[in-house]
């Protein structure tokens, strides 16, 4: 099932733009505090590192994405989700847009 | 000034990808049930068509616009805004990140 909505949030109005526009995120706040952002990558493949742990959740498109020390290309899709450690980092490959929610665990 | 944060508002979690990614944007929804959108326009010179009338806000960065009609490029910096009438269109130019809110007037 997708998350399509949150409810009673505080959003941040400017964007987060990584590697020149290639993944654009805005952050929001739920009402207990919890921090997280919505986000889009567009077709490429990037690198992205982590300080917290981050759960990333499909909203609509899909990736394939490889884990520090994996060999292994996995996919995950709208509806799926995907854990990566603190401080590392993970690969991800966009074909088509992925569109997605960053959980920080 | 510049408006930073919304406050409780229900935010679309998918974005909204236009012109392969050039201008990207978050829908969201005031409690009163006013919609609108944060986003950014990457560097570029683009067109975009209006329904209903639109304010854009400049949260960040900068662009130049030039309404139809017009011959003129004006430049628009946070904190300012123009506004577009409904069923029009509007060039838009931009060599740094262009963050902004859109109004439906």
């Amino acid at each position: 099932m997708t998350t399509t909505q949150f409810d009673n949030v505080a959003l941040t109005t400017q964007a987060n733009v990584y590697f020149d526009g290639k993944c654009v995120s805005h952050s929001f706040r739920l009402a207990d505090g919890t921090q997280k952002s919505v986000g889009v990558v567009l077709p490429a493949e990037l690198t992205f590192n982590t300080g917290a742990a981050e759960i990333m959740e499909c909203v609509g498109g899909a990736c394939e994405y490889r884990l520090k020390g994996s060999d292994q290309w996995l996919r995950s899709q709208a509806g799926e989700r995907f854990e990566i450690p603190a401080n590392s980092s993970f690969d991800i490959r966009v074909s088509e847009a992925y569109h997605y929610i960053c959980h920080y665990a």
